[in-house]
Parts: structure tokens; sequence; C-alpha cells
């Protein structure tokens, strides 16, 4: 972050400072928790024009008394994507503020990918005037891969302009290893720009050994949220690399790596989600459910908040934010209780934002962010028979899902086969995905067959499917599926539940095709109703059927997987054919 | 520090750390400390272009064996003066090498009073392209007084410039408390347009309580080295300042301080020397020495080398320096022993400068920075009657040194008179002393009765003499004053003992009058012949007469002190007269 106080706010914080001019608000008689030196203290908090001025004792216009609470800093999400829980920024920082977090550093990847610089626009442009801090760091990686359209491209000349942007701290996480070990020049160049503008660059070393660390280092690449075991952190620790922890929806990798964590190296952690699913964001919270997790783990409550604050303020040089002290933003809860996270009150740029969770809506007034700049999905005219899978053989590549995990199993099994197309099963759970092409109106539509999703009939679809956001369908039959696409068409992106032809539920995302325009609430409460009706036509309560699809597109995570250009194996880092040739 | 890697510099850092491309120098065998985990591990260090590309197994172009060896990161001094050790930049280089200090953060306080924006530039000249970093931040007051008069003025509008200079970090020790307190324009200005170029504010929080902290802190000032007590370092610390912990030649902190030192704030100190007599120096060390007692104190010999790399790299946005590791330019140490920091090699951007002691010359073969910019001392024409005092009491008001100390006692004395004249006693200890404003030939000078050089005869003279760097003189006649003087405006400002109206030492500083030209171990000669000769004329070798002499012309420090303007009493911080009047 630039900081960007000026004289004049500098003159009026050392007048309140210094007592010759009274706060405008002072918090008295809590226990605040200095990050600094780990000590609770009891002392009054004098804040002016978004500030902390002094820490002490002084008076002021406005007094609050905190007596039996506690105070921590605002806490800080140091990398997740918004898109996400497919809220527009604003809701997302309803939601956030409900939990505490006052900071967030995020990564536009999904709606670059859709959209490139409108996209980055939009969502800088939303997430401003905000009582809560969005830094929105320039996506690494559009397109992702080059095995499936997306919408955009960005290269270092898109994002340079960028980083003059007091929001824009960095680089977000460099996922593509091999550009980066081969030194290509379009990603070096991403990276050069960054550490030329003062910017960091993160990271996203997913697997990578000891060896290859070394190269995402020399790099200048200096954090990790990727480490799924405590040897994993280790090496990123001893790397060099902040240790991003990461307890997301899907990713929970907090248990694994806090064992690690000790006195020594605990100032290198930080907290992060990554990607949260709004139900669980909504039910179970962000950050402060991490704290809470780490906490009951048996980690020290004061290194807890250290690495959701402190710390990542640290990371990515945020001078003014993570602490409660003179001179910092003033960002901090009030709680009822430190262990638990029990928030009572959240205070953002020094006002109640937040008080017994309830939002304070009058700092939400500013017009809607205008998101007509986005580009609308445009698919090519479809018919039933574009879902049919024409094969010769019987034996088939087959993309097994692991329930709520984002990797696949690769398998082959017999199929049915009837006038050279292949059928559907039931009783096998051998359903038909199709991914079709929906940025320029393409005539591309991949396809495979898909196992696991137990659905007994209807189909599922969705505008969410990483990385490049084409729509994707799993249906039981091809009518299903062609309904279920439309209805994702006509809403300019969305999920849809079909059963019998008919739609049973559905979310619009008319955003980009991946946020809604809705408030929270009811995003949450349409979520709720997809998951009933995903229910209804037989999937399994026990995992969300519409995650494991929107990740079913992503070619760059193991085993098998589908994109508008056809099904893709990990393996052989290919596209490949649906039948399996005779041996 | 304004990060520089080019695209090129990446791709070859990655083509060693993914070794396709042998390192150009490889350390293997020895024990590094990784200031990130705390632990020490024996590892390979590979080299290239001045970076460590790779921790781990690497092979090279060529290999140092390092068996039995400890390394640790490049040691980093938070903050000194160069001038205090009276040698140019680049002399000063090789003495802090031979210690382990590859980078500096320094001050140019001393040569920007006396030559302001030139002073400025020939600091940063000279200080580039040698091998060590030493950053050059702005200092903030230049006037440091309106009590006496100095060589130059520097407001916001001209350090700003300097912001840009990849080697300034920010503004250096604000130290005109009252000024940030009333938040003053011309100081708010500097500290405004250091934060808004995303610089580092310095403090200088000398006796400052815990309210005028939160002053210092709500302008932006986030360190400070002046704490002298255990407690006042604790309410750094709790202030949320880096606690700077200063060991000096005449400051020593440590002791009081490392009590307060655990594993929960150890993060928030660093090291610093601030002034540095040269003799101490060479025979002593710097941050090495500090690092040393602090092991013999007690302190985790971890913790103390973190206090001196990674902890100031945080403190300062040092983002390559400070570690061990890729991506971070190699700068480190190969010890021979690291509880006594017994250095074997010092290596700097991957090049062994320091080897068993000895300074490899060859990296020291640029031409001297010319250092005639600056301007050359001018006094008025003198004659001996100047330096006599006329009073008309005899009960006068008399500084009495306190040896090696910077304060003053301010005592009053019965003096001997004859016609109309104070007459210098040696029975009574009582001294002339005079201080000849030097930067514009200005009639001023200062004079007053001093107590405690127990000098016998003869006199002592310096141009090095704070903040202003007037000439000051004290001596046993006014004969031996004049001598002393004209000595040092022939030589351009330098040290000079006389004695019998002969000059029996001195030490040339044509640089400003404050820095020689000379080689480090000439000026070493130099001064211990000073110091001998001081012996010889009575003043006890117990102290460092010119030292304490440098500090009577202090005005901003306890209790009386003299400046080309006259007598000046702290207490009501204002001139006064010698003779006390009677009541």
């Amino acid at each position: 972050m630039k900081v960007k106080s000026t004289i004049e706010q500098l003159k009026n914080r050392i007048a309140v400072a210094s007592k010759r001019k009274p706060a405008e608000l002072v918090i008295k008689n809590a226990e605040v928790l200095n990050v600094f030196t780990g000590d609770w203290k009891k002392t009054d908090i004098a804040i002016t024009e978004g500030y902390i001025a002094g820490i002490g004792e002084y008076e002021g216009e406005q007094i609050v008394d905190a007596t039996g609470k506690k105070i921590v800093p605002g806490l800080i999400n140091g990398h997740v994507h918004i898109e996400s829980t497919m809220l527009t920024p604003r809701e997302f920082s309803k939601v956030m503020l409900k939990h505490g977090i006052t900071t967030a550093i995020t990564d536009p990847h999904e709606i670059a990918n859709v959209a490139g610089k409108a996209g980055l626009e939009y969502m800088l442009n939303a997430s401003d005037a905000l009582p809560m801090n969005i830094f929105v760091n320039m996506p690494s990686s559009v397109p992702a891969t080059q095995f499936e359209h997306n919408g955009a491209q960005l290269d270092a000349k898109d994002i340079t302009p960028y980083f003059q942007n007091s929001n824009v701290l960095g680089l977000a996480e460099v996922m593509d290893f091999p550009s980066v070990a081969n030194a290509e020049e379009k990603m070096l160049q991403k990276i050069a720009s960054t550490i030329q503008q003062g910017g960091i660059v993160d990271g996203h070393a997913a697997g990578l050994s000891k060896e290859d660390l070394n190269i995402y280092m020399a790099a200048g690449i200096r954090n990790d949220h990727e480490s799924v075991s405590a040897q994993e952190g280790k090496d990123r620790l001893e790397a060099g690399m902040y240790l991003m922890i990461r307890e997301g929806t899907v990713a929970k990798d907090l248990e694994s790596l806090l064992p690690i964590i000790n006195e020594k190296n605990a100032r290198r952690c930080v907290f992060v989600t990554d990607d949260m699913l709004l139900d669980d964001l909504v039910e179970n919270g962000d950050i402060d459910h991490i704290i809470r997790k780490a906490i009951q783990f048996g980690l020290d409550p004061v290194m807890a908040y250290q690495m959701a604050t402190l710390n990542t303020s640290e990371c990515f040089g945020l001078r003014e934010l993570g602490a409660v002290a003179p001179g910092y933003i003033a960002d901090f809860l009030i709680l009822n209780d430190e262990n638990q996270v029990d928030i009572h009150q959240v205070y953002k740029n020094g006002k109640c934002v937040v008080d017994e969770g309830e939002i304070n809506q009058s700092y939400f007034s500013a017009s809607l962010t205008d998101a007509n700049t986005l580009p609308k999905p445009c698919i090519q005219q479809l018919k039933t028979s574009d879902f049919s899978i024409q094969i010769t053989q019987d034996y088939c590549n087959t993309i097994e899902i692991v329930p709520n995990k984002i990797i696949t199993n690769h398998i082959c099994e017999k199929v049915d086969i009837k006038e050279g197309k292949f059928v559907p099963s039931i009783d096998k759970d051998q359903l038909l995905i199709a991914v079709v092409e929906r940025h320029k109106g393409l005539s591309y539509i991949g396809k495979g067959i898909v196992k696991g999703f137990q659905m007994k009939e209807g189909s599922i679809a969705t505008s969410v499917a990483h990385d490049s956001h084409n729509f994707v369908v799993v249906g039981t039959s091809e009518d299903e599926m062609l309904t279920a696409i439309k209805k994702v068409e006509q809403l300019d992106g969305g999920l849809v539940v079909t059963k019998q032809n008919q739609v049973k539920a559905h979310l619009a995302l008319p955003i980009g095709g991946l946020m809604s325009d809705k408030g929270y609430l009811d995003v949450y409460e349409d979520v709720l109703k997809l998951n009933h009706a995903a229910e209804d036509i037989g999937i399994p309560a026990t995992f969300n059927p519409f995650l494991t699809l929107s990740f079913l597109t992503l070619p760059v995570i193991p085993a098998l997987k589908v994109t508008d250009q056809g099904l893709f194996d990990f393996k052989t880092f290919s596209h490949i054919d649906i039948e399996v040739e005779k041996k």
C-alpha cells in the first residue's frame, strides 16, 4: 500500500496525540493486544480522522466504554479470491467485516480470465470506497493455460500501469512453475516489472520440492499458500518464503501445518483462505474461524492474532495496518472473548461498522459499481445432439470425481453404446459432461464421461469453471443438459439445476458470469436452494456438486479433466480421446 | 532500497537455481544460519552475479570448502554517522567490511550541516560503487538549531528529489521533538514527503516519555536509537517503534536494554552504533562487537544475529538483504566461531572482500570521489585578544565537562581577573574555550570558561564540533588558542594539539573539515599521535578530549554549552552571560 497521509492529516493526528485537541473517539477500559510485544494491556485508544493518534490516557468527543472486552487489530486475509463467494466486492466486504476481517489481499484471477483489464478495473472500482481495505493484486496467469479458451490475455504491459494504483500491492500467485523455471520472457516480464515497481510477488508453489523453491525464490517470489504437509511448510519457511497457512472451504491445511510453528518462525507465518464458498463463509467465518481453530489446536492466541495481523502486514509492507498503535489506521475488533474470537464490534477507519453482528449499512451507500463494462457470455447456437458423444469403442476414459477435492481420478470403464453414441447410465453412474466455450461464441464443446455425481435424473450447470470459466454441465441426458445451458445463457451466467427438463433452482451471476448483483443473504438463500435441488436429483449432500464441477475444467490439476477443447490428461499434459484405443 | 533486478539478471539467477547453468561460486560444507527459522544447517550456497541463486546441493565454476565454518548473513548497522570516524565512505567501508558489516544505514547529518546539498551529494557519490551497501538517509535537522551558525539549510524541497536515489531509504533521525509536537510546517513537510515517497522516518526520541512517543508515532516516526534504560526500551517497543539498541563509543546502551528482550519482541530489535570513533572501531569493531558482547551477556546467538540482519532489513524494507537465501544479495560472513564473531572471510555481492582480516584492495580501485565541490572553511582574521574574555565580576558561569559524556554540568565559580579579563588557571583547572564561526567568515566568536580538561599547558582545537561544526578550541592561554586555530584553518579543518605555541600533533580533515582524505590506518596513526600529544599537555588518558570537546558546542544537550554566539544554557534554552550577576 502506498501510504498517503498528507501534512494536514499528520498535523491533526499530532494535535490529538499531544492532547491539544480532543480525539473524535476514545475507546476506554478494554485490554488491548500489543502485537509488537505480545502483551495485553488496559489502555485508552484515541482516534481521529480514521487513524489511531494515541494509546494511554485520552479524552474525546465520544467515549466508548469497553470494560471487560479485549481489543485486537482488524484481521487481514493474506490471499483470497472474492469471486469464489460469487459476491460483489461490496457484499463480500459485508460478510468479511462481520467476521472481523478489515483487510484482504485479493487476486481477481477469475474475472480477469473472463474480462481482462475490464475485469481488473471492475474489481478495483468496486473495491474502492468500501469500509474495508481490499487490495487487488495483478493476476499472473491470464490465460491460465493454452488448453482452453478464455476471455482475455494480460501481459506485463497490461498490468504494469496498475502498480501505480494505491490498492495494488504486487503480482498475485505465480502458478506457472514451468514458465518460471524455463525463464520464459512473458512471465519474467511480469515478475521483473512488479519487483521494479516495489511490488510483492506472490507464489503458488503447489507440490514444489525444495529445489524448485530455490527457483521461485531466485525469481523473487516470496510467499506460498499451497503447503499441505508439515514437510512442505518447513521447506517453504526454510527457503525464506512467508508460509501462508490456508484454511478454506476445500483446502484445509491448518492442522497439518500448525505443528511446525514455533516462537522462532511464527513471524514468517500468516493466515489465508484462498477460496471460500459463501455458505461456508457465512456459517463458519473466515480468518476469525482459522484463529479459533488454531487456538483450539493449541496455538498461543497471541501468536495466532499476530499471524492474522502484524505478520501479514509485514509480508506485504502495509506499514499502517496490522497493529493497534499510534499512526496506524484505526481498524480493530472489540471482542467478548479472544479465544473464541467472539466479536462485539468491528471498527474500520475508526468507525463502528459492525455492532453485535449487525452491519451499519450507512457505510455502503455509494452507488453500485457499473458492471456493464464487463462482457456478457456469448455461446454458439446449441441443439441436443451437440451434447452427444460419438464413439465406436465401448471402453472409455472416464473422469472419476473425488468429492470436495479439486483432483480427479483417471479411470477407464466399459460404457453403453447405442447408434454410435455413448448412453449415460444411472446404474453405472456414468454421466455426460460438456464444456461450452462462452467468451467469443466459438464452436467449441469439449465432452467427456464422468462418474461420481450419483445423479438420478436432471443436470447441473455453471458458468463458474476454473480457470477460463466456460460453461460446464453434467447431466443424465442431452436434453437436460441443453435445458441447463440455455438457462445459464439466459441468466448471463449462473448456476442451474434441472429435473425433468425444468429449471428447478438457479442463481444468476450476471457480473462476468461469476458474481451475483444481489445482496449476500439473497445469494446465500439461492445457494441453499441450489444445494437442495441438487440433493433432489440424487446428488449426496455429503459434497458440494457445484464446487466439484467447477474444478473439473481445470487442466493443471491431476488427473483427468475436460476443457472446451476436449478431455485433458494431466499425466501427458495433452488432450486425449474419450474412447480408449484397442490394444 | 529500491530493488533493481532486471529480467536478464532474473533469467541468469533462475538458470543457476535450476542447475541449467553452473554457479560462479559455491560455498560448501559450512553450517549456515537460516535467520527465518533460527536453525543452523549444513548446505551449499550457490552464487551468481552477486546474488544467491540456490541453497542445497550445487556445483559451480569455483568451489570454496568451508568445512568446520559457520556462515551468517552480512551484518547491518541500522544507524551510523560515517563522519564520526573522520574517514571517507571508502575508508569507512574498509574498516566496516573487516568487521563483517556489509550494509550501513547512514545519516550524513554532519557534512550536511557544513555543506548542505553538496555534502549530501558527496556522501552519495562517495558511497556508490563500494563493495558495501551504504544507504544515505536525508538529514532532518539542517540547521540543527537556531543558536549557532551552520553552513546550510535543507528543507523538504531540497531533500525530496533524493528519495528517487536507490541508496536513499528515508528521513534520518528526527530529533527536533518540539517542532514535531507543535506540528511545525517545515518539519512536517519533510516527514510527509518521506512517507509519501514510501520512505522510512527514523526517530531520535532521547528522553521522550510514553506520551511523547505517541506524538512521534502519530507523525509516522517508527524507530528510535536513544533508549538508555530498560524502561525507555520497553516504552518504545510498546509504542510500536523498532528498538535500535545502540552501543557506540560514548553511548553504551546494550547492557541496560538486553534484559527486556524476549522471544516475542526480539523481532522488533536491531543493533546500531550511532557514533564510533576510529580508534574504538579499529580496535573493537562495530556490530560484530555488539553481537559478541550481547552473547557474552547471555543473549541467544541466533537472536543476536537476527537483530543484526533480518530485523534491520525488515525495519527498512530491504527485501534483498539480511538473509542467506535464494534471491538475496550474496552478502555473508564465513566465521571460525559464531559466538566470538571470529571472521574468516567476508563476502559482498558474492565476492570475497576480506580474507583473514586482509581487505582485497582491488574492489576499491575506482578513482576517489571529488571533494572539491565542498566548501572550504572560512574564518575571520583573528588575533590573540579575540580569545580573551572581558569580565567585571569574578563569579562566572563555568562549563564542567563530564569525561566521555556529551552532557556537561553547569557550575558557577570564582575566577581570576586581571585588567578586566578572565585569567585561565591551571591550578583551578579553569581554561578558556572559544567557538569560531567557520562557514561564512562571520565575526562570531563565542567564548566561555571550562573545567575538567586538566590541561597543564598548550591547547587543543578541532573543526568537528556538533552539530554546526564551527572551530572550537580549549586552551591555557590566548596565544596557544590562536596557534591552534590558525593551524586548523591552514589544514582546511582538522584536529590540533599545541604546546609552547608549537603544533605538536595534527590531523587534517580537508573534506568539509570533518573527514580525512587519507587511508584509515594513516588516520588511525594520527589519532593515536593526537591522543599522545594531549596526554603530554596533561589531559588524562582516561578520556578522549577531542570527543568531549566536539560536544561542548551542542546546545540541545544539557547543561551548559558554547556556540559561536556565546555561552548557552540548556535549562533556559538561551544564551547567557559568562559572568554571574550580583544578587
